[in-house]
């Protein structure tokens, strides 16, 4: 087992310690410091939006365990504007959260929900599903938003094909999302406040993964991301691109696998070498009544728990768990009351928190190849 | 100022204890004990349908300084039964709230909400919203359904007329509650666990209101109710009523106005000499984006509180005020975020019941007449 130090970026509020790594994997475990506190990693981040984590109080997500959460640029740029966050004195005082946030660029979302887009080499054209207006985003505009929002961690403007792609296609965009890289570093106002994460692109060629992540290498970023593994393609062709790309980034850096949370994904990728995930699914399943136990997925709604007076799970030290039983929640579900959305929204956050807060402990104690290897085994 | 103070009533656990009387008005200050524990009124209830005040946690509900929620009788027996709470342990242990709780007794939802009602001495019969299933309700059944659900205070099942209604058939009405108290106290199986009180009716007369209260005292019941204010008469017409019935009432027991919860319909009743409320406007307000501040109303979505970085309302001590903007709300409330209308419920619950501890300690201090004439002189 390795007990590999780095030291902090000279002159930068953005350090990665590396504090273990498995003997039988590429899992690590780490501390992420940022201006606004520290993420131990590996750790799931649970997504906010609009500046809310659907459903859940800050002090509430505090709780989860939750140390660090996402935050999307498209839908904040949208509403209610980043001038009107900085006015407020930024993301963090604007939705009282005081724990790191993370912007994303706005790319995957022009990408993924927007009509009416024209992408050129200069940035994308889209309108605006609120009003209508057309809106240009640039890799410079992108930046500015997020310097303007002011996270501890904000995103490179990328280009992220579809999926399925023709490899030519692929390779363009991965080509255009490390020229747009160059401009969101010139750009970037604010490197002492804030950490400029590059993204890996390459679609499902593990080639193309391989070589943009070390042309993402010239940069000497504070992090590195994964990006575009989750719009559409099958998990058993995400695989092989996380485990060809996560070795080649830097050891002493964050690696972040953007859009990603089942449980089986986050073990395969933990054991890649990857230290962030973030993904919706907790509070979109809790808030139509699902929830996220021990590896299942239960549909509250189901008569099987009209009488069962257990807690979700025993061993979960969630509110929800040490309040309600199965049967209240079947109750409120049913019933259609928004504390039922609220209390599972708050467990399945809990849980997958949890479960990379268990990866990190039995990496500390070199057993996660031995813990988690029915994960790790299944095809 | 009067110091009266109040035996509890022997070998009971419920007792009221009149701490202070105001000198200018019938306002009193004191402290209900109940087996879970004290509610000092005068006090707001919110109100807790089917089992949660929509939208807040039991832990939330504590923070506002509500002492005591209440349940409805009706929606919980519809859904979901009161043998599944009472195999839950009760609608305390069943949705986490361990401090006082009161349960109506269906008969105001009956006669408000159910379609194709049959009154009759008996009872009432009716068809469930839920499954078109006929269901028929006594004064027994109300009881042993409340019996089952086990709230430390049930209410007697009455005949709520509607309004307008003639004189005549008020009357009736009104006699017939009497008639369905003498059932309920005989049908109440728990007596040293959940205190029955006794309903007044007598519509808008208040010659009817006051001949029901002094038939009430028959009965030497822990806690005394006045219903059907509420079912559409003006406010105009309720103070009358209020009024003349409340002084009725015996010193030594709650009152408790049902239904009522404005700011001025509150004072307006304190003054008369009620001590407890009811109403579910703090939350029905919040749900559709309203906040209650110092009297007003606000709208959240308004455009005047896009860049009003002021918290609601500076000297609230909610979690919503001592964390979040007015711009953050209107982010929210204009983003239908869930986040918003659970915070702006927070706020309005604390807001109502804060209100009725300012009037306790003016009440406490003889300066309740003076502090809050600009309600009580109100037309």
């Amino acid at each position: 087992m390795k007990d590999a130090t780095q030291d902090p970026i000279s002159h930068s509020p953005f350090s990665f310690k590396l504090q273990k790594t498995c003997s039988h994997t590429h899992g690590r475990a780490g501390v992420f410091s940022t201006p606004h506190g520290i993420v131990e990693t590996p750790r799931f981040m649970p997504v906010g939006t609009v500046g809310t984590v659907k459903g859940l109080t800050p002090a509430q997500i505090e709780a989860t365990g939750a140390q660090m959460i996402l935050a999307n640029t498209y839908h904040l740029h949208l509403q209610p504007g980043e001038e009107l966050i900085a006015k407020a004195g930024g993301l963090h005082q604007f939705m009282g959260w005081e724990q790191p946030i993370l912007t994303d660029s706005g790319g995957f979302q022009v990408f993924s929900l927007s009509e009416l887009r024209k992408i050129e080499e200069e940035g994308v054209t889209f309108r605006s599903p609120r009003d209508g207006r057309l809106i240009h985003l640039t890799p410079e505009r992108s930046i500015e938003i997020q310097n303007t929002l002011g996270a501890d961690v904000i995103m490179a403007f990328d280009e992220c094909p579809p999926y399925p792609a023709e490899r030519g296609e692929v390779q363009a965009a991965t080509e255009r999302t490390y020229r747009w890289l160059e401009r969101c570093v010139k750009a970037h106002q604010r490197p002492q406040e804030q950490a400029l994460f590059g993204i890996v692109q390459g679609g499902i060629f593990p080639d193309l993964r391989v070589a943009a992540a070390r042309s993402l290498l010239d940069f000497d970023l504070p992090g590195y991301a994964i990006g575009g593994v989750s719009v559409g393609e099958p998990p058993e062709l995400m695989y092989p691109v996380v485990e060809a790309t996560a070795p080649i980034l830097p050891e002493n850096k964050p690696r972040y696998l953007m859009g990603i949370g089942t449980y089986r994904e986050m073990v395969r990728a933990i054991a890649a070498g990857i230290d962030l995930f973030d993904c919706v699914i907790p509070t979109r399943f809790g808030r139509h009544g699902t929830a996220m136990v021990k590896g299942e997925r239960w549909n509250l709604k189901n008569a099987q728990f009209r009488e069962d007076f257990r807690p979700l799970d025993e061993t979960c030290p969630c509110y929800c768990c040490q309040t309600f039983s199965r049967a209240y929640l079947n109750h409120l579900v049913k019933s259609k009351e928004m504390l039922g959305y609220i209390l599972l929204s708050l467990h399945n956050v809990t849980e997958l928190v949890r479960f990379t807060q268990r990866i990190r402990a039995a990496i500390w104690q070199d057993r996660f190849a031995e813990e988690f290897a029915p994960w790790l085994d299944e095809k």
